[in-house]
């Protein structure tokens, strides 16, 4: 797999985890998480595909990011009430979830040739918007916007981190690794010590 | 007219209505009535066209889509006083809208050859988005996720409907009636019953 | 610069100021002044170019736009504890974004000879989309909803005032400022005595 498909994929598996527990603090039934997860997990890189008309839109392109979000989102709706502390795991996976989307926002744009400026952009938007829609439509504060949170700062971090070690380093992968580490730490430190 | 023409429109027709409805629980004025009415119309439609890089927009193609949305907009500006129960009739509203617009989403991929799994998901997406952004707009619990609610379920059932009949039946009308009237059952079953 | 430029430039710039504004008031960080101010910016237009398929999309054309609204919501987050009343500032920076937004979206659809209701649709959905997303992001109730305001009738007032005043004095510059005065009057009428 190519990078922007594997992380993609990684991101929607991660995002669908992220909405099914939304979900779960919301008391959906079983589709109401499959439809949660679905819209966080694709949500960012659909507005990602359609700013740039870079068609078709990702998860029209194969069935299995559908797939691996429905799958995702009933693994949690059977098991998430064995959870302790719910939104504690929430607030990891959501990171988890951050970190690798901007990396797949980062892939995608570079794969289209754009210039820096936009593909720092696509990072950003593509780790964010996911968890934006979700909250919005769960009616929760957005966690990208509460007070006192390294989020979006820590998107931009890892994008940027990205965009440094491809200058340093040109390699398909080395530069995405440290987009996902330097906006995982961030955000995570922003958890741990916040 | 072809199908997705005549579908987006009944969609629109209905889809107005309900979202005009709701214009009238938040109090707001004719123009708020007309936006909400337009926005909740169009709404669903939109999202699978610029989705499916469908251009025009279908309601960017006659200008039929949002007379037919204004119009019934004030025509329940108008009357929505003159209603005893009007959280029932919003209900049952968006219940025949939803099962119109599954059909009229599923018409409209199908048009474009897209492959099975795409035209369930637009059918889904045309049938929910719409109602959705309506709800989120106005700050109420969106419809499709309330708890012990069947309505996504019913979208998809009515889209699965749509699918297995034209494989049996091959004719342009008779999936997207089987659609519309499973859709319409499950939702209205649960609204009676649930 | 040719209008479309020069009037998407100008609402960015009002439209930033008044997202900042809303963050303020929901007592984000810098970065969430950032990401409100942006969106708020570049919402309106970002819709109108997805939907007229108006490639690429306005600020992805160029960095001044996001340079722009970052420096605004900047300037905003070290100023606003200054300001005594920040509601009636927002709602006044808000009314003149409406009025330049609506021109902007006209300017733009012109541009791609789009028939004159679309023209109309375009210029009301530029202006009212950026401030609807930031209001539902930052959970307050939309101001374009708001009951006893004048708001998209300002907005589809001034559109109305552009294509006449066109239709009477073909010029690049004189329906655009005719749109934006008409707009400002009446919604600002509104703020002043409604």
């Amino acid at each position: 797999m190519n990078p922007p498909v594997a992380l993609d994929l990684a991101a929607v598996l991660v995002f669908a985890v992220s909405g099914a527990l939304v979900a779960s603090r919301a008391q959906l039934d079983i589709v109401g998480f499959v439809f949660i997860a679905c819209l966080t997990a694709v949500g960012g890189g659909t507005v990602r595909d359609v700013l740039l008309n870079r068609h078709p839109v990702f998860w029209l392109d194969a069935p299995s990011y559908m797939f691996v979000a429905t799958l995702a989102s009933i693994i949690v709706f059977f098991s998430a009430h064995l959870l302790e502390h719910r939104y504690q795991v929430l607030l990891w996976i959501d990171a988890l979830a951050l970190s690798v989307a901007v990396s797949a926002g980062i892939a995608a744009a570079q794969s289209m040739d754009e210039p820096t400026y936009i593909v720092l952009l696509m990072g950003v938007i593509t780790g964010c918007m996911g968890g934006l829609m979700r909250d919005v439509v769960c009616n929760e504060v957005p966690l990208a916007l509460k007070t006192g949170e390294i989020y979006v700062t820590a998107a931009l971090a890892g994008a940027i981190a990205s965009v440094v070690m491809a200058e340093l380093h040109p390699s398909p992968w080395l530069p995405l690794v440290a987009c996902t580490v330097v906006c995982f730490l961030l955000r995570g430190g922003s958890l741990a010590f916040g």
